[in-house]
């Protein structure tokens, strides 16, 4: 490695599947970030970080093409020969973690993490093989209320970072429900190929908002080959199957009654259908009495997550308002997080059921949403203030007036290159700089510092059309003795802040 | 892996070298990021985000175990068959993306980044394969005025982060002085071994704080044999030879002209040694120009960092504080942060020189000395205040109470379990709960809640030794109406809070 470095020249790319994220947005995420953990630590969940990679089967493999057994997932081995796999989500490692530390935690536990996750897929516009999730879960408890509590929740951080009530809904499913209308058409669970073929229904209705409902029939029936001619094979169910399917996935409502009575008829006596559809009951009573209208959060059975390890409610943060896609048409914006309960996740490890149920947020997507909505700060954080450097032997004189600005708090920098005067205007232009500090010979003579209010400037030079005008005014330009250069420079910054 | 989940169960641990970081932690850590962000922002530095993993070569390798080629790093193949590995540092991806960026920044272009790096080394106590680091770098400018700013801002960071001054130092050298001493006992650059001898001297000077003079003597020599036994080769160097270079590593004064003086001496008429001489001469006029004593940053040619990249100025940042090691002994706590000027590794994409130099802070190593110094506050944020829930079938009731509490800005929860009153209690008590609120079948008849101090409970507890007087008393618990149920809970937290 150390010779071939000298004798061919690596080019610089990024991965595949893979971004750099710029300022403004690792700024915006920040911001984004503290107000979902400020709703989190309100709720009473508690930080905790676990590593970025963990054991192959630690992991499991719950992804939704978890029928391709090596796609999904990056994996390593590691000295002893043990497979290790960057974590795809959350949710695997906390179940990791809470079956190694079972015995130490409160129960119920409730934890939040956030953190980048990797994906091995096909990567897309707008689709990286890393992206930050914020996860909040609830984990020993098989009480609904809790994953009503976390409901309640994803509403509250959509409104906490600026998304106005009536532009997202929280949708809340139940796999039971699900689970009982299938039995209801004759899938029985015992059999071999039931998982299998539920998977391929799931996944299915979870295509309803993308592809429309004629999609989803194919998908549920024979199967469907799609505008690039690719076929997907389908869960083969008969049209007499697929009507009660349909007529499920359509139940959503305003009104929860409605749908918890179209569901009771549509699950009939199946035992599984009926806990669901009573879990749902439960869930629509807390939301009610905390006063959670269906203009916040509404029983919608068109949502079941395409993830496998699902057991009960399932959920999502939906964002409603409108925007243009790639193709200048106008679409709903969609889902930016989701989750629900999976009570068997934990189970893998311990042999006995730990209860859990947990909300996951994808922040990326919710930044390309919130900047849609122009909730997204231009800039949290104002650009430095720069001092020039007029004469290289004098650099420690204009390190002391950046020193001296910053100890009061300004945000400010030297010019680090050897460039001159305006190679130096261009670079604070490029930083967006408020102001400039400047001191040549002539101003040192006379004890003097100027400095230049660029956003002033640029705002007379777009009013003032006439040259000359401009140059006679020298606009935005004011000198002062060298003791006053910090308060005339929050002076000028105050000036842009109003 | 869906087939064999249900035949075998894994067991739940976490990797070798690996750790989950807990709550306190967590927001320990955050708080300390946020605190040399505040800097970083401060001196003009602007945020980026590289993906975790970078293509193998795009990396390269510059770890201190270089020499075995396949340690080091965690790698993998992408379908493409092209090796990608773990980012060991934040350093090596920066100089990717400038490659790649290189017309679109702004020259000098100064960033900060911060995120987890991962090294396939041997874990160890205190040494894990994952770590957090938070990097500060200047592209573009050969001027060490670049340098001897971010030395003074790693001394900033440290200050406000609450390390008083006198307990932490930041020890300045250049890598061109100890060339030039090289130089002049012998060692040609042009050698084909010059390099690797070179590192050699670099690693054995490196240890010098931790194995002392002697050791350090042996290993630029014929080599070691540590107290296990196990024997590290030198660097071959004759007595002749070693006498200047320990006598170098040994100028380190608080008078930073004495340092000068006698580094002057030792590289004699070695152009890089005199090159080097005058750069620590401009960083010194630097650091007093802007009033950074000795006691803040001083020259120590001690200070020669293992990293091979490295070409011009080093600096690192010690705690100079004393603590007690595993076996007992007081020792310096030593470094938590350094870096470099590193003129090459950009050039090895681009092949014209991009000049650069930046700091690392290592996050972990810095939590653990503000343990010791007791500046890690306990709780940033206060337990949450549980709702007690005496009456499943009244679950919407608390649902509406704790909801109230979190309107009004109070951390709390609904307790979701199905436990009775004793467990619920042992559940507020583990989650260090400051008050839990009760609202038993007599209570709801009244149209009253309890609220119970358990912060005070627990004071008074220690105080009442006489049990009856304890029961008699009934300390530290209000009964009020429902309507005053947020008013009464904010009294109480407010009581604790003075």
């Amino acid at each position: 490695m150390a010779k071939s470095k000298k004798s061919h020249r690596p080019k610089a790319r990024l991965p595949k599947g893979m971004r750099d994220v710029d300022a403004a947005e690792v700024r915006a995420s920040s911001a984004m970030l503290a107000a979902i953990q400020s709703v989190y630590e309100l709720y009473g969940f508690e930080p905790l970080e676990t590593p970025a990679f963990e054991y192959t089967d630690a992991l499991g493999k719950f992804l939704p093409d978890e029928d391709r057994p090596n796609e999904g997932v990056f994996s390593f081995q590691d000295e002893d020969e043990q497979w290790l796999s960057l974590r795809y989500d959350l949710t695997a490692p906390l179940a990791r973690y809470v079956a190694e530390n079972y015995d130490a935690l409160p129960k119920p536990f409730r934890r939040y993490q956030t953190g980048p996750v990797w994906r091995n897929e096909k990567p897309g516009p707008g689709r990286f093989r890393q992206f930050t999730q914020f996860d909040a879960d609830t984990v020993g408890t098989a009480s609904v209320a809790a994953d009503a509590e976390i409901c309640m929740m994803a509403a509250d951080c959509m409104e906490r970072l600026g998304i106005p009530r009536g532009d997202y809904i929280i949708r809340v499913n139940n796999r039971k429900v699900l689970d009982g209308v299938l039995e209801r058409i004759g899938m029985i669970p015992a059999d071999e190929s039931f998982d299998l073929q539920r998977l391929t229904v799931l996944r299915a209705i979870d295509k309803l908002d993308r592809l429309g409902p004629d999609a989803v029939r194919r998908l549920l029936g024979e199967g469907r080959k799609d505008e690039s001619g690719d076929f997907t094979k389908g869960a083969g169910l008969s049209p007499e199957q697929i009507a009660p399917v349909m007529e499920f996935v359509a139940t959503a409502s305003d009104e929860a009654a409605d749908v918890l009575g179209s569901l009771a008829l549509l699950v009939g006596d199946s035992e599984t259908g009926r806990a669901g559809v009573e879990e749902l009951k439960t869930m629509a009573g807390l939301f009610k009495a905390a006063g959670y209208g269906s203009d916040r959060v509404m029983l919608d059975p068109g949502v079941v997550r395409g993830l496998g390890y699902y057991t009960g409610p399932v959920y999502e943060a939906e964002l409603t308002f409108e925007t243009t896609d790639e193709d200048g048409e106008m679409v709903r914006f969609g889902s930016v997080g989701g989750g629900g309960r999976y009570d068997g996740l934990v189970e893998r490890f311990k042999g006995i059921e730990v209860p859990a149920t947990g909300f996951s947020i994808g922040i990326s997507r919710l930044y390309s949403a919130l900047k849609v909505l122009g909730k997204v700060e231009n800039r949290t954080v104002s650009a430095p203030v720069v001092v020039l450097v007029m004469d290289q032997e004098r650099l420690p004189e204009y390190q002391k007036m950046v020193f001296d600005l910053r100890e009061a708090g300004v945000r400010s920098e030297m010019y680090l290159g050897t460039s001159g005067m305006r190679a130096q205007m261009k670079y604070a232009d490029r930083r967006g700089a408020p102001a400039v500090v400047i001191q040549g010979e002539d101003e040192r003579a006379r004890g003097e510092v100027t400095i230049k209010d660029l956003a002033e400037g640029s705002r007379l030079s777009e009013e003032i059309t006439d040259n000359a005008e401009w140059r006679s005014g020298r606009p935005a330009q004011v000198s002062v003795g060298e003791g006053d250069l910090v308060t005339a420079v929050k002076d000028i910054l105050a000036r842009h802040r109003t």
